[in-house]
């Protein structure tokens, strides 16, 4: 029987080894800030090129773009995010402490054991809800609630030397909108016809009242999102072609599917201008949580912003000689996130056969954050495993690794999700080969020392 | 003679072939924010990776983080930048504009013919010095002067759901801090031994009073940090390694040794703490500016947080058996601005035989934004065309065009740097060769359609 996956064991892993450290830990932290270290860095920087490499490199519709995150903040009027992106808050009047009323509500659904159903509520109709189920404050117990207020999740700060409102800018809490408004910007610059998509790696900012789950829900988050503009009438069409392409991503970089499902928001849960709109969840320890927002967003965005900047952002379409607003499908991932998804499903203890057990994380090549680890049998043996190592370093990630026994160091690998493990031994210096030993099946091959670096590249595709 | 290089070149260009677009344009723009297009993207992606891949990757010396944006506030006591982390600032009583005194100091010596020489100076030297020279307000010619006062350069933002003092945090002003403050957990979870480094590339933010020079100056700018620690006293053996090899780094990647210069600070421009600090300045359009930093920090960022944390961020030298504080060694350059020195660099008109002009961007292969470009001789020929590019896109990025003369797709790619352009004619449906057309020396080989992966593979290397 496989054993437990816990949070606890994927925090501690990550601590312990260098993935993830608590941020600015020295200094007792700052709420649920994280920063990745040599091991979590790699792994991080491995998900995006993943990302890149499929959503943007090799799709012959998408160009990429890298927009600042501090925006005109006419900007968050037109995307509706000054006057609509808040969390609905309300106070114990008891105890003083502050609660996200749908949060409430959700684990109360929870804890009488029904799926939480709050989605598309108003504020109204989650306070009846509250009283009609007489829902009592976690904390000290108390009936005793403020009414529901908005509280706006945008980081406002300023810029300029003076501190007044004019000066006062935001963090972006989402990329897209740095896609919008360059919309124009990217047709008059590329030769892209309809459909085309334009993609975005970069962080957002969110002031959630409940950060939490280790980076599955954070302040401070990376987002990779994808503006994909069809014609009208073509947009189920894509939404459907991107819903697959997005499964089949993380399906590719080796995520199992019976921990990944699709959920089709309901008639009622949707926003009033989207089509369609489709999450793909992971099965986190914690439950099942959102990983992938995929939705058919119409022409909102776009004709937001003609209405609010005055721009012409339209799209000539030649074939009728007209122009249109096109449709836009957005499938939008947390960076963080699918890297945590990532973490949780290669992890395994594995019962091995001389009653041991080993940690081991599975994790996909391309995603592994050493592809190899070089290891002499002896320190004798240093020089020449080096010169491996550095070859190989031009390539890709390598560790190197001369102390202890080679069980040890196997074991050591295995922990951090190392693909393979070089052996260089006595024979190596005059057969000019190494003993390549593989991650998941334990099993060790010879082969020559200049085929390695295509051996490993072959095992990173995807 | 070659033609000048002019920023109004360099910004045209950026703006009219994708590289650049000023932020939040269709409302404006926001004071010097600038957005990658979906060349500037591929071009700052690669200039990431050259960094990464020899600062880290191949370095044997050396590790990666990637640490939040958002960090406990006694982190930037400890730094000093809440202190000291401030430009001093004047204003015009009878305009009521507002300047750095530095700055007026240094335009002032510029424009009596003299390099500028203000740094170390107090705000009484300054002032001082503003008297003595009656400097007048360049904005309104009067000589009416408020006090220099010192103006942080924090960008401050608010979390959590109230405004008090206690939840007031700063968005990073540089990134090394974040390293430092991680010092303990790199020890703790590799197996480094002095001299090791720590890098690391990410966002950070300044409040800058006059931002400028198109990306040179920007308020939200992404840096390129190393912190070298070593044994006391091997620091100016490490400083002087560093310095050449970030001089190399920019001389393997094509930067034009004559354009480069180093500037070692003269004593009293040294930081108190600093054992030496040297700038690589480049010679931008608008004069010499600095581009790296290479500061000899000694003990001094370590030592702050070990008062200010109180935790012991020590290395223990098993040679000597005892504890010591390393000394360390910080390379510091800004991602923007390097690429906007390798834009620049690139650049050029080229008279040919004809008696045209062609503008080329001379990138190295390593950094160009598209590898090489597909272009089919014939419409006819996309299916076959379409078969290479696929095959190459999987490696890197690569352009595909069908539209236009052979000889207009040439300028086109010779204008966004691509050094290669593979044409597809057809004979290459029978013979399974293409042209490869170097953008440098316009000279044209015919290779087999198998080995233009290989090609230029080997031709990015650096």
């Amino acid at each position: 029987m496989a054993a437990e996956k816990t949070m606890e064991k994927i925090v501690s892993l990550s601590k312990s080894r260098g993935f993830i450290f608590p941020g600015s830990e020295i200094y007792g932290g700052l709420a649920n800030t994280w920063d990745y270290g040599p091991l979590g860095v790699e792994l991080k920087n491995n998900v995006k090129k993943a990302w890149w490499k499929k959503f943007i490199q090799e799709s012959p519709y998408n160009v990429g773009v890298d927009c600042a995150i501090l925006m005109n903040p006419q900007v968050w009027v037109a995307s509706g995010h000054v006057g609509g992106f808040s969390d609905p808050l309300m106070d114990c009047k008891s105890c003083k402490s502050r609660f996200r009323a749908d949060k409430l509500i959700e684990d109360y659904q929870q804890s009488i054991g029904q799926e939480p159903h709050v989605g598309g509520w108003s504020n109204q109709d989650m306070m009846n809800y509250i009283r009609e189920n007489n829902i009592k404050c976690p904390e000290c117990g108390a009936f005793d609630w403020t009414d529901i207020r908005q509280f706006n999740l945008m980081f406002k700060t300023y810029q300029g030397v003076t501190e007044d409102s004019k000066a006062q800018v935001y963090l972006r809490p989402e990329t897209a909108q740095g896609i919008f408004v360059n919309f124009k910007n990217v047709l008059r610059t590329t030769r892209k016809k309809l459909p085309f998509g334009i993609g975005q790696i970069g962080k957002s900012f969110r002031n959630e009242i409940t950060p939490g789950n280790f980076i599955f829900r954070t302040r401070e988050f990376e987002q990779m999102e994808l503006e994909f503009f069809c014609k009208p009438g073509e947009d189920l069409e894509w939404f459907n072609y991107w819903k697959n392409f997005c499964k089949n991503w993380l399906l590719n970089l080796g995520m199992k599917e019976e921990n990944i499902r699709l959920r089709d928001h309901e008639k009622e849960e949707l926003s009033h201008y989207s089509n369609a709109t489709t999450d793909i969840e992971y099965k986190f320890p914690f439950g099942w949580g959102e990983l992938w927002g995929i939705a058919d967003r119409t022409d909102f965005d776009l004709k937001q912003h003609i209405n609010h900047s005055g721009e012409d952002l339209v799209y000539f379409d030649p074939e009728i000689n007209e122009k249109l607003v096109p449709y836009c499908i957005e499938p939008s991932v947390g960076a963080d996130r699918v890297l945590l998804a990532f973490l949780i499903d290669a992890y395994d203890e594995e019962q091995l056969e001389d009653g041991d057990v080993r940690t081991v994380l599975r994790f996909h090549p391309a995603l592994a954050p050493f592809k190899a680890a070089v290891l002499p049998l002896s320190k004798k043996l240093a020089d020449g495993a080096k010169e491996v190592y550095a070859e190989l370093a031009k390539d890709f990630m390598v560790d190197y690794d001369e102390t202890g026994s080679i069980g040890k160091r196997y074991r050591r690998q295995d922990e951090i999700g190392t693909p393979f493990c070089i052996t260089f031994d006595f024979d190596s210096l005059n057969d000019k080969m190494v003993t390549v030993r593989d991650r998941d099946t334990m099993q060790q091959v010879r082969i020559p020392i200049e085929e390695v670096k295509n051996y490993i590249n072959e095992r990173m595709k995807f």
